[in-house]
């Protein structure tokens, strides 16, 4: 369960990483609860220290005077000297008065293990775990926990965690650092460095009462010995405190790599919203790790060989990736992979078709990606050789080997010259190891390689390519953007236009569409008439072909009750379409008349939203409209406000978005006047956070000459 | 490279198994090229045999009296007795006369190591192949090959392979049959024996001169040994045959388990039509599966997993999933992952849950996917009482277990007492083990057992899981399928409609249409017109609105160059979009007039086509049209002709189907009558495969009442 509850008090920014430094990077620490009972808490903690730590470590329990080795203190008021941190290991209800005492004799940080708080669902957990917050504010001590498995800071050796196995950890260090909300799952990942991977620290947040994710980046951001940040988390207590971590990561250079737990469950559910458009927790969060540079993953098991991979590649220079395998049937595989994950694969320059020929046999395609043939197992350079000339050839911004199967000592000495390879070449190398269920010769030292980096699936391998390309179009855009969002000149009158209706309101078509006009949003014009007359009048004035709507802010979906009626080519049709309209609605509450409006011309229905998230504020969503959008769900959501190359990045990502290109015989759409149109619509939520709930331009119609929005509807905040 | 080339003489049918016995479980083997050099084929396969065999071994090689403890015959000639099987490891020059000398002293199979056949790519390699294919069809001698890696019969230990490691396999029996094309690749697979997973036998099919995979797909159907077949393959040489092995699979129970590479290389890349159908390779093996209920995985870490499952699954009872971990992260992830592979599922019923309440903590949310918390490690009965309790819930077809961690001696007992339960339950239980890094203690014991199923990523459990249900939705659809098409009453007028046109020619929409109406197709009605006083005549008739298209067979997309008028209300409009239509056209070839047709009333655009494929016959696609058609590509394609029923369970898989149900406001469309218009394009097809090429009707316009064909085009064959 999740026990991750909003903190009390004013919002704080992040912590600075000096401030966490006690509680990550201890010198002494001391166990409150210290057993010698192998399987408690508190005796596994021990254990594990005992077995890794460096540092002091200062048992505390009065049953005891000594635990094996280690003299055992009363309490914390009797230690010989301060620690940097306290695990606390005991019932959750004594967790306070432990706290208390720690900060009495100015322990800078804690970490509680003990359960029994928020995650059980009581108010009375509840209550204990922002009682034990509210100390961490009034006192300064940073907690960590509580209901978290602890820390491992792998060069000290302060394994303060309760997990048993921790003590039969080899101590690996490395560029990885691991922050993760469950224990076990976290830990599952910090397990690889049995096969020898390096990680710098594994954190639990566990219920993040004080020090939470945020927090936790930040510090890693700073840390030298973390090259990659991985994190696995549910929820997060706030969003400000998350965007600011994660920018900071991005303006550092410090890749983040993230696996988000809980995209579909009752929390986090995808819903939609009456226009159609993907609201809640998942969506809100994709649209944080696109604002701020993380990389998502989609598969567990793909979060640490992404972490590995991002840690080690910097930026691609070159446009696709080499591939190259022993195995024909792996090569084709590729093929599939590659396409199916979007990843260019260029053809070879001639230079390097011409060093592949000379070494390969007669019969071998020179290709890419390129069968190198069985002649591998024989020929035991070949690889090695095929890689150098791969990674000299300036289309390939990275190598990639496919090794299917392996076998005696041959397999091992060329997983060391690999390795070795891998530290000479100025492009990452990478090797998919294609085997699930053999580990066999070689394979661990590819695992424990400090120089390539290793996939256990073509699949997963061929996705973080993709991520790694697709981050590097994202740099440049994500760089330019302002640091500050100012108002626009439009945020006064719209302001004054927003209060004359009362919070939760719905403003009418045409007023929503005003607010839009004052935001330079292109609207279709129109004209509100209440006589038959009135509206055959307008339709002369605007000219044929028009539309007539029935405007009426309570109904939302006109057009299913009868109070649309389109292409009314003459006189004739507009007066029978107002009869037909004001007949229909006549039962409706609120109607104000029938509009009359231009007949846009042809184009792309679009979509354009805005809305307010409770975590991360004003959100922008837009993409494919129309009958479709409720079945295909074919949007992005982004913070708002977005940059117009933000959008049109974003709209690279739509699965219809060859369909703007232009259709059969169809022009193709002025893509660029849409970005520019989503941009407005969310300076315009972002400019009226306070005013605006809600924005809806449903449907936008793309064209050549770009969009103009057809309906809107603004919903009052407040 | 791929060495299968279409045998030479007549099609053939699948041999039977008994005709294979000595090729894959033979009693004495001779090993022509047999070697003392380690590392060399003939050394190879030697020393495979040596170790694990417990059948007769015949080395042949003049240069040597013995080779280890084994007599060594100068040739076949010279055997003391006639060999099962010949393997043959020289030159491939050689290959043919010894081929000779093993059919002269009655051998009647052999298995052909050698390369330098048509996989080389030069005609001299493709006539050496075609000569040994064209001598197995004469002397009757069953051939395996050649540049094939050979076969291991697990329970013989025939080891007839030239892979090394071969040597250090542990034979371990189990009921996963694998035939890979790629030797490397099936091998991979084949070393989960390494961690106690069982097989029956593993056959490298290479380049296929005689024996292929259909007919080693065959002989598996009946192996007793084998309880599902694996198979691993780019290509086959005979459509038919790989369509009679399948067939006899699905109808004997046995699971076929597909992955299929190559899927958008050069040879199967998915072309698309004029009409935007997915063609090609790639689509009519999809067509094949679909149809003969082989289950296709795209991720070829999921080959083995799996076929393991349904080796041990047998029928779903029950609607959906039960999950359980005492992971609270992993539950979460799991209801992700269910919900992303579209998995239901269903809550406990109140029996399960009164029993699980019993059992758990008081803070245990008691659903599912079930956190059965921490408690899980203290109390070492409990992931057994809670699978028990879930088995017995009629909702849950299947128990799975998240594993995401282990620790010491109690894991193992655990991993003891899981596999026990496994064997009692009548369901499948299945053990996901979330470390893709670290096996840890109890792993090797879930990996070898014969009762549970392991996966090794959640992901491709739930993906197993979803095939699983798909499978036994399709069964009964399959089963339901008369095994014969006798043609239709209409084959024989439309026939003689055919044979008017020359082949390769297009007929023109009414003829086209007039085709579509003698097999029931509902189509527009129209008129053809050459006067503008014609046009509108009919357009009287007919009745407003109606539709002007130009008549000719070589406009193919007529809207584009101004054909097209739609939506014409009276005669003026009727008139003017004649005299519009015949001047854009005025320079296009072959025009005979305009036609007016009915006006179809709204509905969803979608296509119908099918054409004729070079290996399996006539197909059929069917799915979403419009402008989206091309873009999004939403369509299925089955082997014609189908049946109503299997056109419905394709287009339950449509990423677009819910459109069908009635968009805001739109009446649901007569899903029904579009499968019946489906499967009669599929029938028409069929019976007329050698007078059609091709047919495209696009688009049929579904709604309330059914689908009407708006246009369409034929093209003859021959």
């Amino acid at each position: 369960m999740d026990g991750a509850i909003t903190s009390p008090g004013p919002a704080r920014g992040v912590y600075d990483a000096a401030s966490l430094l006690p509680l990550l990077d201890p010198r002494r620490i001391a166990i409150v609860g210290a057993s010698p009972r192998p399987g408690s808490f508190g005796g596994n903690v021990l254990t594990n220290l005992t077995r890794h730590y460096d540092g002091t470590i200062l048992p505390i329990n009065p049953q005891y005077d000594r635990i094996g080795e280690l003299p055992c203190y009363r309490s914390l008021a009797d230690l010989p000297e301060r620690p940097d941190c306290v695990g606390i290991a005991v019932p959750g209800a004594q967790v306070e008065g432990v706290l208390r005492q720690a900060a009495e004799i100015g322990t800078p940080s804690a970490i509680v293990f003990s359960s029994g708080f928020a995650e059980i669902g009581t108010a009375e957990g509840a209550a204990m775990q922002r009682r034990i917050g509210a100390l961490a504010a009034e006192t300064g001590m940073r907690i960590l926990g509580p209901n978290c498995t602890g820390i491992v800071a792998v060069r000290s050796g302060a394994a303060c965690n309760i997990l048993p196995s921790v003590r039969d950890l080899p101590m690996v260090p490395g560029g990885i650092g691991l922050v993760g909300q469950s224990g076990a799952l976290g830990y599952v990942v910090f397990q690889a460095m049995h096969r020898g991977v390096g990680f710098s620290r594994l954190i639990s947040t566990g219920n993040s009462c004080d020090v939470d994710i945020a927090d936790l980046i930040t510090f890693m951001v700073e840390d030298p010995d973390t090259k990659a940040i991985a994190c696995l988390f549910e929820s997060v207590p706030s969003g400000p405190r998350l965007l600011e971590a994660f920018d900071r990561a991005f303006r550092a250079g410090k890749p983040v790599i993230a696996y988000k737990v809980g995209v579909t469950a009752a929390g986090g559910r995808a819903a939609l919203s009456h226009s159609g458009m993907l609201a809640g927790d998942a969506a809100s969060f994709r649209a944080v790790f696109e604002r701020t540079g993380v990389i998502e993953v989609d598969q567990f098991e793909g979060l640490l060989e992404t972490a590995l991979f991002f840690s080690r590649a910097g930026r691609p220079k070159g446009a696709g990736v080499g591939i190259l395998s022993g195995s024909g049937g792996s090569v084709v595989m590729a093929a599939d992979k590659a396409e199916r994950h979007g990843l260019a694969m260029p053809q070879p320059g001639a230079a390097t078709v011409e060093a592949l020929r000379q070494r390969l046999p007669g019969f071998a395609t020179v290709a890419n990606p390129a069968d190198i043939t069985a002649e591998s197992i024989r020929d035991e350079a070949l690889y090695a050789e095929c890689v150098r000339s791969f990674a000299q050839d300036p289309g390939f911004a990275s190598v990639a080997v496919l090794m299917p199967s392996a076998h005696g000592q041959a397999a091992v000495t060329r997983a060391h010259g690999m390795s070795a390879l891998a530290g000479e070449l100025d492009k990452p190398l990478t090797l998919v190891w294609m085997n699930e269920w053999y580990e066999g010769p070689g394979a661990h030292v590819y695992d424990g390689s400090t120089t390539l980096s290793v996939f256990r699936s073509l699949d997963r391998c061929m996705n973080a390519y993709r991520l790694w390309f697709d981050q590097a179009r994202k740099r440049p855009v994500l760089e330019a953007r302002p640091r500050e969002h100012a108002p626009d000149a439009a945020a006064g009158p719209s302001h004054r236009l927003l209060a004359a209706h009362p919070p939760g309101a719905s403003l009418t078509e045409r007023e929503s569409k005003a607010l839009l006009a004052l935001y330079g949003i292109p609207v279709v014009g129109e004209r509100l008439c209440t006589t038959r007359e009135q509206a055959i009048a307008a339709a002369r004035e605007i000219g044929f072909p028009v539309v007539a709507k029935v405007e009426a802010a309570e109904i939302r979906h006109k057009s299913d009750i009868g109070g649309v009626k389109l292409d009314l080519r003459d006189e004739d049709a507009v007066g029978a379409a107002y009869d037909a309209i004001t007949h229909a609605v006549h039962d409706q509450p609120g109607v104000a008349g029938v509009v009359v409006q231009r007949m846009v011309p042809q184009g792309i229905e679009m979509i354009v939203g805005a809305r307010q998230d409770a975590q991360f504020g004003p959100l922008v969503v837009f993409g494919f409209g129309g009958t479709l959008v409720e079945v295909m769900g074919d949007v992005a959501i982004r913070l708002a406000p977005v940059t117009p190359a933000e959008v049109r990045l974003a709209l690279d990502g739509l699965r219809m978005r060859r369909v703007l290109d232009g259709a059969r015989g169809a022009p193709p759409c002025d893509i660029d006047g849409f970005c520019v149109l989503v941009a407005r619509v969310s300076e315009m939520i972002a400019d009226l956070s306070s005013d605006i709930a809600e924005i809806d331009v449903n449907p936008v119609i793309l064209g050549k000459d770009g969009g103009v929005a057809v309906d809107a509807l603004v919903i009052r905040g407040g």
